[in-house]
C-alpha cells in the first residue's frame, strides 16, 4: 500500500481555507499516480487533530441527490471520482466543514474505505431553543443567541449563518429528559421560502426570549407542546449529505462519526456492496446539540449487492435511520409499444439517474402495483430532471398512462445487526427491497414505527415489492409514540389500491424471537402480504407513555398469517 | 433548403404544454437528418399565429450565463445544440413563453438564423404600479391587482406568479409622459431574498392602493419621486435571457421582436459574427407595459468576428442596450512561473468559460491595467465556478497576486448603425473591444451616458482596452439625465489607478459629425485615452431638464485632445 500523509501535502490540522485547495491538488496527483500504477492501493493518512475544510476551493458539480431538496451546484471536499483502492484513514482525526459543503462525494469508484474520522460543521444549519411558555396560539421560547443568532425583521425570524440568512421552515419539540421527540408531537410547519403556510409574528422580549403568535384564525400550536421541551428549528433545506456515493462498488465506512450534516448522513445511489461498521450518527459529547444529521442517517436508492450495517448507532437525526428502496417512475406518454416518456414524480427524485441501457425494468399497474411486463432498456435519455425517454427491447401493448416503471437491476440484500436506532424524528428501518433482508440483534427506540415496509407509487414513489424479510432477535423499546410517524412498532403498508387473487405486493415476512417493550397493545400493522409469520416474540408492558391504540395486530389483505 | 412545417410536426398555434415536447422531438429528428445530410440547409417554418411554450417538457442544462444572476438548471424551448445551417422562420408568428424558460439557446452551432417572430411571456416577471402620493418615508401607490397580483403578509409585499411567489427587490420610477426613467431618479433597492437592505411596511388600503412606509431611521424615498410616475417593481432575479448564444458562429437575428425576457434580450459568449438586423426590444403595442426585457437588450462577452447591429430599436429594457466586453480574471495563487489559479470575481461572471487551450491571454497590472505578458494557454481547468487553474506555454516571473488576466483571442469588430436606443434604465452603448468599433447614424435617447467606454478590473471586471473607436453622425437627444448612470453623454472611464508615461488604457477615440441636443453643458467625460478627437459635432441647447453639470469637456489623463 502506498501511503501519503496529509500533513506532507499541506493539509494541516488548522482552521484555514487552504486545506481544501491542497486536498484537491493531492487528489489530482493521486489520480495521475493511479493511472500509472493501477494495481497499487492508496492510503491518505491523517494524523490526530482538527482539520477544517471550506467550500471556496472545492470542486463542484450539479448533483441530483435523491431524497434531498435541491438540484444545484454542490461543492464537495473529498471529491472522489474514478478512484480504485483508496483508503482515507484518520487517527482520532476530526474534520470540521464550513457552510455548504458535501464532505465526501464518491462517484464511479471502487474499493473505497473511509475510516476513523469524525465529521461536524463549524456552524450547524439548524438552531435550538427551549419552550418557556405554551398557549393555544402563543408561545414563548428562549434561545442562546450567541450560539444561534437570530434577527427579527417585521415580525419574522431570520437566522444569519455562514451560508446566508434563512427563514424558519419548521420546528420540532424534543423532550428534555429523554432527548427524543416529545410524546405524540407534531412537526410545526411554518413555510418554505417566501410563501408562509403558517403566518406568525415574532416579538423580541429581550435576553434571548421570543414570543411567537400564530396569526391565522383557528391556528394553534401542537396539543402536546410543553414548557421545558427543547426545540429544533429548521431554517435550511436538506441540501448537503455528509457522504454521497453514486455508481460505485465496495464501499466501506468504518469507525466514522457524524455529528451533523445539512442533509443525510450517508446516501448511496446505484452502488453495490456497501458496509457500514461502527458508523455513528450521534450527539456531540461536548456540544450536546439535540439534533445530529438533518435527514436520514443512511439511505440507499437503487442499490445492489449487499448493504451491511454492523454495530452502528444512529440517534437524533431528523429522519429515518435507514431507508432502502428503488424508484417508481410514472408513465406520462406512450409513444409506441416500446417507447415511453416517464416522470420522476416525487420532488426529491428529480434528476436522479433511474437506469442504464441493458438493465431490466418492469411495468407495474397503478392500482394493484403488480408487475405485468419485464423488459430490457434499449435506450434511456433524460429530457430534463422531471422526464425520461425510455425505449424497451421488448414491446408491450398493455401499458397505460399512470402506470409505474421500476428498475429490477438494483436489488440489494440487506443485513442489519447489532445496531442501535434511537431518539430520531420519524421512523426506524424502512426496508423495501426484493433481496434477502435480515434485521437481527438490534435495539429500536424510535418515535415512529421501528420497521416500516412500504412501496408506494402514488406519493413517495419508493419501490419495491419485497420477497423475504426476517426480523429476528431485536429489542423494540417503546416505539411508535408519535402518531404521525407510524401505526405500530412494525408496519407494512404499501399504497396498493386493490388486491387480486392470492397475489400480494409483499411476499414473506418473518418476525421472530424479538422482544417488544410496549406502552400499549399495538405490535403489528400489516397490509398486502402473502405470508406473514409472528413467532416466539416476547411482549413486555411498560407505562412509558399514555396508550395510542388498542389493536395488537391490525391486518388487511394478508393471505396467510402464522402466529406462534 | 429542406423545409419542415411546425404544424406538420404537432406544434400548433395554441396554448398547450405539448408544443415544447413536439419541438424537442422535431429537433431530435432534424439532428438525425443533419447527421445524414450534412450539407443540407434546414428551415423550420411557423405559420401566422400565437404559439405557447411551457417549460415542462423542455430540455435543460446547468448554464452559467454571463452577467445574469443564477447558475442553476435552465430549461430552454428552442434548444439548438450542434446544429448547422438552421433557419427558424416565422410569418407573423408570436411565441408566448411560460414561467422560467429560455426561449432560444444556441450552443456550438453555426449559420443559425431566427427570423420574423415576436416573443413575449404569458405572465411578466416584474410588476407595475402608479405613484399616488409621495412623502419622505411614506408613499402611496396604486396597482392593477388583476394584472399584477400582490399579497401583503406581515407588512411584506409578495408577488405570486406562474413561477412561484417572490418578494420585492427594487423599484424604479418612470415618467408617465415620456415613458422613460424619471428625471435624476434613483433605483430604490429594498433587498435580495431574505435579507432586507431597506425594511418597509406595506399596508393594503383597499381597491389596489398600498401604503409603503420605510422603517429604518433616516431612510427616505428618492428626492425626485413624484405622484403620477409609473413604477416598475422588480421581484425576480435576472435569470432567463430570451436568446442565449454560446460557442457559435454566424448567427443572424432578423425581424425579431422581444417584448419581455426575465433577463437580457440577446446574450452571446465566445461566439463569432453575430448580426442583428431589425431586432426590436420594445413596448408591446397592446399590453403597453412600461418595461421590456429586465436587463440589457444585447450583451456580447468574449466574442469575436463582427458584431453588427443594423436598424434595431431597443427601448425600455432595464439595463443597457448593448454591452461588448471581455472578462478580467484575477490572479489568486501563483503555483509556478507558468501555473496560476485565477478567480472569476464578479458575481455575474461565475462559471463562465474564460478561455480554451491554445488561445492567447495577457497578464495585466492591477494599478496601471497595462498588459505585461502575452502567452498561450497550455491547459485550463475550472476548479469550480469561482476559480480556474491555468497553465501558460511561456513562463513569466513578474506575475503578482491581484493582477488580472484577459483573453486576447476574442476581439470583435463592432458596427452599430441606424439604431434607436431610448428610454431604458441605465446607459446606452457600452463598448470595450480592441477591435474596430464604428457607431454611426444612430439615435440615442438614454437616461445615462449614451456611450460608455470603460474597462474595469476592480468592480465589474469587464475587459478590455480599446484601440480605435469612431462615433460618427449620431444624434444624442437629451442624454445623461440620471446622475447615477453617467457623467455626460459620452463617457470614457476605465478604472485605472495610475498612468505611466504616454501609454494609456484606451488608444484612439474619434467623435465626429454628431448632433448633441443637450439640456446642460456636459458633452464628454474622458479619462486615460492616448488620442481623443472631437470634430465637427453640432450642439443644440434644449430646456428638457434642469441642468446637472457645467463642464463641456471633463478630461483627465488624456495625452492628446484634438478639438475641431
Amino acid at each position: 500500500m502506498y501511503i501519503v500523509y496529509a500533513k506532507e501535502n499541506n493539509i494541516y490540522k488548522k482552521d484555514c481555507k487552504e486545506n481544501t485547495y491542497h486536498l484537491v491538488r493531492l487528489l489530482e496527483r493521486l489520480k495521475e499516480f493511479q493511472a500509472k500504477n493501477p494495481s497499487e492501493e492508496l492510503c491518505i493518512q491523517f494524523e490526530e487533530g482538527e482539520y477544517h475544510f471550506y467550500p471556496d476551493f472545492a470542486k463542484e458539480k450539479t448533483l441530483y441527490i435523491s431524497n434531498h431538496d435541491e438540484d444545484t451546484l454542490k461543492r464537495c471536499a473529498f471529491y472522489l471520482e474514478g478512484f480504485r483502492n483508496l483508503h482515507i484513514k484518520g487517527l482520532d482525526s476530526h474534520f470540521i466543514f464550513h457552510t455548504e459543503l458535501i464532505p465526501f462525494y464518491v462517484n464511479e469508484s471502487e474499493h473505497i474505505t473511509i475510516e476513523s474520522v469524525t465529521m461536524d460543521y463549524a456552524v450547524p444549519s439548524y438552531s435550538e431553543a427551549t419552550v418557556v411558555e405554551t398557549g393555544i396560539n402563543r408561545m414563548v421560547i428562549h434561545m442562546d443567541t450567541l450560539k444561534y443568532p437570530i434577527e427579527i425583521q417585521n415580525g419574522e425570524a431570520l437566522f444569519p449563518r455562514e451560508n446566508g440568512t434563512h427563514s424558519l421552515i419548521w420546528w420540532l419539540e424534543m423532550d428534555k429528559e429523554r432527548l427524543a421527540p416529545a410524546y405524540d408531537i407534531k412537526d410545526m410547519v411554518f413555510g418554505f421560502e417566501e410563501k408562509k403556510e403558517r403566518p406568525s409574528i415574532w416579538t423580541d422580549l429581550g435576553n434571548g426570549y421570543y414570543e411567537i403568535t400564530l396569526t391565522k384564525k383557528g391556528d394553534c400550536f401542537p396539543e402536546n407542546s410543553k414548557a421545558s421541551n427543547r426545540l429544533i428549528l429548521r431554517h435550511h433545506l436538506r441540501t448537503h449529505p455528509a457522504i454521497y456515493i453514486t455508481d460505485s462498488a465496495n464501499i466501506m465506512l468504518k469507525d466514522v462519526v457524524l455529528y451533523h450534516a445539512v442533509g443525510m448522513g450517508v446516501i448511496a445511489e446505484r452502488s453495490f456492496d456497501i458496509t457500514l461498521e461502527k458508523v455513528e450518527v450521534k450527539i456531540h459529547p461536548q456540544k450536546q446539540r439535540i439534533f445530529t444529521t438533518t435527514a436520514d442517517a443512511t439511505h440507499f436508492v437503487l442499490c445492489g449487492g449487499k448493504i451491511y450495517l454492523k454495530e452502528c448507532l444512529f440517534e437524533n437525526q431528523l429522519d429515518d435511520p435507514i431507508n432502502v428502496h428503488g424508484i417508481y417512475t410514472r408513465i406520462e406518454k406512450i409513444e409506441s409499444d416500446s417507447k415511453i416518456l416517464v416522470q420522476l414524480v416525487h420532488n426529491q427524485h428529480k434528476g436522479v439517474c433511474f437506469g442504464k441501457k441493458g438493465q431490466t425494468v418492469q411495468c407495474v399497474r397503478q392500482d394493484t402495483m403488480i408487475g405485468y411486463h419485464k423488459t430490457t432498456i434499449q435506450s434511456i435519455t433524460p429530457l430534463n430532471k422531471d422526464f425520461i425517454q425510455i425505449e424497451f427491447m421488448e414491446p408491450c401493448k398493455e401499458m397505460q398512462v399512470g402506470d409505474a416503471v421500476e428498475n429490477l437491476f438494483y436489488v440489494p440484500n440487506v443485513h442489519i445487526e447489532h445496531c442501535v436506532f434511537q431518539n430520531n424524528r420519524a421512523r426506524g428501518a424502512l426496508l423495501t427491497s426484493a433481496g434477502e433482508v435480515l434485521v437481527e440483534n438490534n435495539i429500536f427506540r424510535t418515535a415512529g414505527a421501528a420497521i416500516l415496509i412500504e412501496g408506494d407509487a402514488r406519493s413517495w414513489f419508493e419501490s419495491g415489492a419485497t420477497k423475504h424479510i426476517v426480523i429476528r432477535n431485536n429489542r423494540f423499546e417503546n416505539c411508535s409514540y408519535v402518531t404521525d410517524w407510524g401505526e405500530a412498532p412494525i408496519q407494512v403498508s404499501p399504497s396498493v389500491l386493490k388486491a387480486e387473487g392470492k397475489v400480494r405486493y409483499h411476499k414473506h415476512i418473518i418476525i421472530e424471537q424479538n422482544q417488544f417493550e410496549c406502552f400499549d397493545e399495538r405490535l403489528l400493522y400489516a397490509k398486502h402480504v402473502e405470508k406473514l409469520e409472528w413467532k416466539e416474540n416476547i411482549v413486555i408492558h411498560s407505562k412509558m407513555f399514555p396508550p395510542l391504540g388498542k389493536e395488537k395486530f391490525l391486518l388487511d389483505e394478508v393471505v396467510e398469517f402464522i402466529l406462534q
